[in-house]
């Protein structure tokens, strides 16, 4: 478990994983994976036991930091997430939070029309956010120089499905009420969010983060119509403003049922598209031609699996791509608490391997 | 409440909702919803009342006929679906089903690779399904002649996710186990389905339906490789055989999260696609082309809102759509129960009105 200390004095900005999303040659496919710091881990759970629940191990820089590389000493992996929450920023803006076990995160109160804009608290709410800087800057010194950290937030439009409906929900009828009949309170709402998302990633950026991605959990259940408008072009604003703040630092969104905008997702200017399990990758690698570059996308099922069926899933997935430049492997969601450690270290080795002789031909 | 009794003297394949999924012109865009004939429904209640379960409803060929009528005598349909459910196979093939409140339905066994296909019933299994045929030949003789019946399956996959499963899912683990250790399993159970699919459906139009659709509700939780091959495929093939069977009987194809493979959809040999309401119809029109035509996909949620939004929303998706035939109205997933019955009376209304004024140009 020394992979952590390893440091093969290239360049972080000349990493594999960066190389990949700017499109430029590699030996082999960069590796990470979507929640690869949680709870399929013993080591997580151990640390997630001396805390009250799953907040204070985001709130607190210490623990944060030492979850975010547990996975780097065990794995060879090219690049680390900080450990975090897309409900942060909510949280920050006066909307607190209580995490139930098994119910995920509960709101105390929620984002209505009546209390609506003059609830948010939006005064000095980096203050309020610098756990999360202090986190980002504290695993940056402490990782590895030549592996990038990425940090991360929600997109305006599933920050804001969070705030309005409470927490997590099947139907979204208060969403999707607030949205017909208060158009205009929701682009306001929207617009907010995306101000305070893209402060909150370049300040991310400025801690030390080398890469970021915009988590659109929730763009895949948004009426057609209403997409672009309540959505894209919110995530266009954020990618914008941080290529104006840190032209060096790619942006990656990530989309759930969203494979039918891939086009559109790569004109607000991001370096990549994370995909989900359910999108070829020869077909998104014709749409998107080499605008940008893709990441992903195993069925985190597939983990679930036997090691043969692992290494047989990830050769077909790392041979749909095909040869050349500008792929990330990935799952094509988080990894589930479910999932064996050694079949991570079985990804691993399987995507190192199998494109490395893709790269050679 | 008199619409059944109307009948323009218009012969049922000349009606406009054939004529839209042949691609032919039309004074108006025609209009049906999935579930019409449903909980939202005063009438529908009282007679679900009056028997065990919904299972006892859909087996009973007077109660469903009843059913299936109900919408006709409210709104100005120009199509009627037969009051039945998709697992009615796996029921007839020896998977009983016991239908839960609130839980929906569970089957008392499971299939598994072990009990596997032995265990199916496939033997007269045409006479287990009788009541079904029963039905459509019931509602076709007491239905105005001129308006079209819809008969119509689950498609094989998503009824193997149903018999594997045991029940509806969030995560499908049993099926994804399935599918990645006994591949060949599964294409044999998918075979065995796709047969009885089609003999099924072929029956259905044979006891008066003019028009059939597949419901393939889990197509898009598919992880992208396995998509053609153990879905699309056996899709293929039940067109295929419908067509040989009964050639003037056109075939929809719905999908729900399958956005990203209509040009795959559209070369089954379908003559419809039903869309789910993430997708734009615009965009969907110029990927398919002239080659089937679209049905959807207003968002269910919209018919939750206000006559205002309804109107407004509806204006805005037949614009989207624009001029010319190829376009049935319909909601991109089935009518909620919670749903005013005024508003679908608006819902028809507007359809008519706007699309009237779209094809006058």
């Amino acid at each position: 478990m020394n992979v952590l200390l390893k440091n093969e004095g290239i360049p972080v900005e000349n990493s594999l994983f960066i190389r990949a999303l700017n499109r430029q040659s590699h030996d082999r496919t960069p590796v990470w994976l979507m929640r690869q710091a949680g709870r399929y881990l013993p080591e997580y759970r151990e640390i997630r036991q001396k805390v009250r629940d799953f907040w204070e191990l985001c709130q607190t820089p210490e623990l944060a930091c030492e979850v975010t590389l547990q996975p780097l000493r065990r794995y060879a992996l090219d690049a680390a997430i900080v450990f975090s929450d897309i409900l942060t920023i909510p949280h920050a803006m006066g909307f607190s939070l209580a995490f139930q076990e098994k119910k995920g995160p509960v709101f105390e109160k929620v984002f209505n029309h009546e209390n609506a804009l003059k609830d948010i608290q939006v005064d000095n709410i980096h203050e309020r956010l610098a756990y999360v800087y202090d986190t980002v800057a504290m695993v940056r010194k402490n990782m590895p120089k030549d592996i990038p950290l990425i940090g991360f937030a929600g997109s305006p439009w599933t920050l804001a499905c969070y705030m309005i409906e409470g927490q997590s929900s099947r139907d979204f009828d208060k969403v999707f009420q607030f949205l017909y009949h208060h158009p205009e309170s929701m682009h306001e709402l929207l617009n907010i969010l995306a101000d305070v998302v893209s402060a909150y990633l370049i300040k991310q950026a400025q801690s030390g983060a080398q890469a970021l991605m915009i988590f659109d959990t929730w763009g895949g259940i948004m009426p057609a119509l209403n997409y672009q408008r309540f959505n894209l072009n919110y995530i266009h604003k954020i990618v914008h403003s941080i290529r104006a703040a840190c032209p060096e630092t790619p942006v990656v969104v990530f989309g759930k049922g969203t494979a039918h905008w891939l086009p559109e997702i790569a004109q607000t200017g991001c370096q990549g598209i994370s995909l989900d399990w359910t999108v070829d990758l020869a077909k998104a690698r014709q749409l998107v031609g080499d605008k940008v570059a893709l990441q992903g996308n195993l069925h985190p099922k597939v983990l679930l699996q036997s090691d043969e069926v692992i290494v047989r899933e990830i050769t077909q997935l790392l041979h749909s791509y095909g040869a050349g430049p500008g792929h990330v492997f990935n799952l094509g969601h988080g990894i589930t608490p479910d999932v064996r450690p050694d079949a991570v270290q079985v990804l691993i080795e399987t995507v190192r391997n199998v494109s490395k002789d893709l790269a050679n031909g």
